[in-house]
């Protein structure tokens, strides 16, 4: 095949960067961006016709914010991508990522394109179902810390349960420890859970962390199906994106999806590069199969603030062609005083994370989580 | 299992940090540090014994670098880690890396730790023994531009391996794409570079660029080395670094792996977060199984600096337990111009990656490649 049998439908994926730097700077680096992101080579290695024609980006619109921020909008060909995360994230922030002074800001994909990735297996509407919640914000409890007991956990768990929230969660530090194995964490925790959803007869479901490299991975998220959990939860900056997408697609677990941004922060911390945190904790979670995305939130510690969580919110539930969408969460020492500035934020399709402060007495736990369920229902709006 | 039913051995590994801020907070966070990197939690969920007093990690050295740059040294219990890079990650820079103003400078774990690292398959000593170069550096080529056809691929190849160079490596782009589907180029490729070889009875080994999710990237790895493939191409940040882990230690297809680190630069770009080259580049390659690791070069436009450099190199190199070495790379638009330079930084334990330049003249691929050879050995010290 020589250059010129190359086709392309013409459809082409939009990828959004703020670029630092004068005008004239920030376009010649969002010109080389075009080459850098595909062919990554001299101008002399280039050859004529569709590779330079077609298959290079292109700077489609390019704009100053101010005197140093410039923001430029760059097309690829859709064939380009196979429908992976690896290769999504390569196309758009692959080499980009290495220079400094680059901010990836916004990915838009044709439907075409959309329809490849993999998408929330349940999403908002599917979670609430299974969950029968129709209208409220979900709330989810969290068992920890390391270095507990597998039994120790699970009479939390049940207590938890007891009280009525709708999730439960492995702290993300759990794992395979001596002290507190997989799998008789995940089994007590299940049955627990099991338990005390039998009296209180609302649907509670149990996710426990599922880590490590292919195929231990899958064999965890089996195991956790079998042994009663209803989600499963995944850091996928340790895992990479792929394998949530893997586990989103597959007929068998077959469980929703919680995401955890462990490992993540080094793409958002600083404003000038990285990943900007609507498509961190937004578009790549939801495009990757996650029906919850955990970020941190606004107002403590973290370099992140309302409007980008405002941001977050936006790409885990507007349209985007066939795909779910995905439950922004608020969460981050969260306790009933931020349940009001929560909701005028992020509406009812939102998952409120317990913080610690549900255990400030440690034998009221399952009170405090039913009196916390009951602020929710009532400033539901 | 109660909380003082758990047992530590004691051996702790050690994680440091550069914070920034006044001295008192940034130790207020490095104290902040111990709790969120093990047990994230408020005080009153902490209880009393081994989970407090031996599990949270502990600030061992503290001290300033200047007003605003504080260095702070920890450690946490060996029990916490289990061999995998994601559990290493996790509990070096999980929770960290979400503050900003963080950043990861150094990890050093006992050999206990160490042996239970994937780390290098073949090393330094291992890859120069297969390729028969006992001290001068390595070349290596590289297969490109995306958009060529298998046959265009194959034939740049053979002109390549002509040219005497060690390694031929694809492009990062190269994935599975229509106009250049994986097996087909692969077989290709590594027919003409195994032809190119008896012509010069020396061995060029190739590195086709293996990708996606986990058991696809298996079953590619698996399909390259019957192909003919002498070493396998793989970027950690987006396949995760277990899965580079895993690929060093199955005793199929056991290839030699070469690390390229798309999508890795958040990581980096920023001197304030993150984590510093000489650990993302040079240990946690090492750690996961590189044999060779690619990185920007100083000199260029990327934000690394010869210091940068040579702390990577020392990671790549320097002695860890059992650990087999990983040689460090001159790459990024690299040519004659550079060696001597590079040769005062890296010595001979380096791969020179060469760039677009050795194209210069279409027709004389193989004549640039042998003068670029020639110079490295008479460079050689």
């Amino acid at each position: 095949m020589t250059a010129d049998q190359l086709r392309f439908s013409g459809q082409r994926f939009t990828v959004e960067y703020h670029l630092q730097g004068s005008a004239a700077d920030a376009r010649r680096r969002a010109d080389l961006l075009c080459i850098d992101q595909t062919v990554e080579a001299a101008d002399h290695v280039i050859p004529p016709g569709p590779i330079r024609n077609e298959l290079l980006g292109r700077v489609e619109q390019f704009e100053g914010l101010d005197d140093e921020v410039h923001a430029a909008s760059l097309t690829f060909p859709i064939e380009l991508l196979d429908g992976t995360m690896s290769t999504l994230l390569h196309m758009s922030f692959g080499m980009a990522s290495l220079q400094g002074g680059v901010r990836l800001v916004n990915l838009i994909l044709p439907d075409v394109a959309l329809t490849r990735m993999a998408g929330p297996r349940l999403g908002i509407a599917g979670l609430r179902a299974q969950l029968e919640v129709p209208a409220r914000p979900l709330v989810c409890a969290v068992l920890k810390p390391l270095g507990l007991s597998p039994d120790a956990l699970a009479t939390l768990a049940y207590e938890f349960a007891l009280g009525g929230v709708d999730l439960i969660k492995d702290d993300q530090s759990l794992g395979d420890h001596p002290f507190c194995p997989f799998e008789e964490r995940v089994s007590r925790c299940a049955e627990a859970i099991t338990s005390a959803s039998k009296e209180t007869g609302r649907t509670c479901l149990y996710a426990p962390h599922v880590f490590g490299p292919w195929p231990k991975l899958l064999e965890r998220a089996t195991l956790a199906k079998s042994a009663g959990a209803g989600a499963l939860l995944i850091c996928p900056g340790l895992t990479g994106y792929d394998a949530v997408a893997t586990l989103s697609r597959l007929s068998a677990p077959c469980l929703p999806l919680i995401l955890h941004p462990d490992f993540l922060g080094s793409h958002y911390v600083s404003p000038d590069s990285g990943i900007a945190p609507a498509v961190l904790f937004g578009l790549l979670p939801r495009f990757a199969g996650a029906d919850v995305s955990i970020y941190p939130t606004y107002g403590l510690t973290y370099p992140i603030t309302h409007t980008d969580c405002r941001g977050i919110a936006q790409a885990c539930r507007t349209r985007l062609g066939m795909l779910s969408s995905t439950f922004p969460t608020a969460a981050g020492r969260m306790n009933a005083s931020r349940i009001d500035e929560m909701m005028a934020l992020y509406g009812s399709d939102v998952v409120f994370i317990l913080g610690s402060d549900i255990r400030r007495e440690p034998t009221q736990i399952r009170d405090a989580c039913r009196t916390f369920r009951r602020l929710i229902e009532t400033a539901h709006p």
